[in-house]
């Protein structure tokens, strides 16, 4: 995971818009990067397709990354699960 | 949709392993694209990722696109989905 000034907003099982509105707040003085896992992803990327389509036009993707994560379980067996990181830029002015 | 000489692997509700397989043989000559709409992008993900990381090591990302399609219903009504493109390179000799 790259390290930078962003801010992040993970994205889990809550309806798009509420995190629309978290990454609004961010997207108007820096970039934000959208973090999901799993079953979320899909939710991450209307999210960012929202704000860029709706909300803040002009907006644009900056990295997008896919990458694995191994979850532990309480039973010492390991799970494999895809995650996903959108960064969006705010427009230029 | 940038037009190349990638063949193409329409991810939907099947299992991911059946696309694996699919993705595979195609990667075997050359680049492949993922393309996945609304639920299924966490799907391609998955594909994605079990490629790269248990089938085809050393393969790796290209582009990752995302977008918004629009889809006519036959009430007439526009319904706007997302939709992903993961481009996977295959590994080099």
């Amino acid at each position: 995971m790259v390290e930078k000034n962003d801010s992040k907003v993970f994205i889990g099982k809550k309806k798009a818009m509420d995190y629309v509105m978290a990454a609004m707040i961010v997207l108007s003085k820096k970039p934000v990067r959208l973090l999901a896992r799993g079953r979320s992803i899909s939710r991450a990327v209307d999210v960012a397709e929202i704000l860029r389509n709706k909300f803040l036009k002009g907006s644009d993707y900056g990295e997008i990354l896919i990458n694995t994560e191994t979850l532990n379980n309480t039973d010492g067996t390991n799970t494999n699960i895809s995650s996903i990181e959108i960064e969006i830029l705010p427009p230029k002015k």
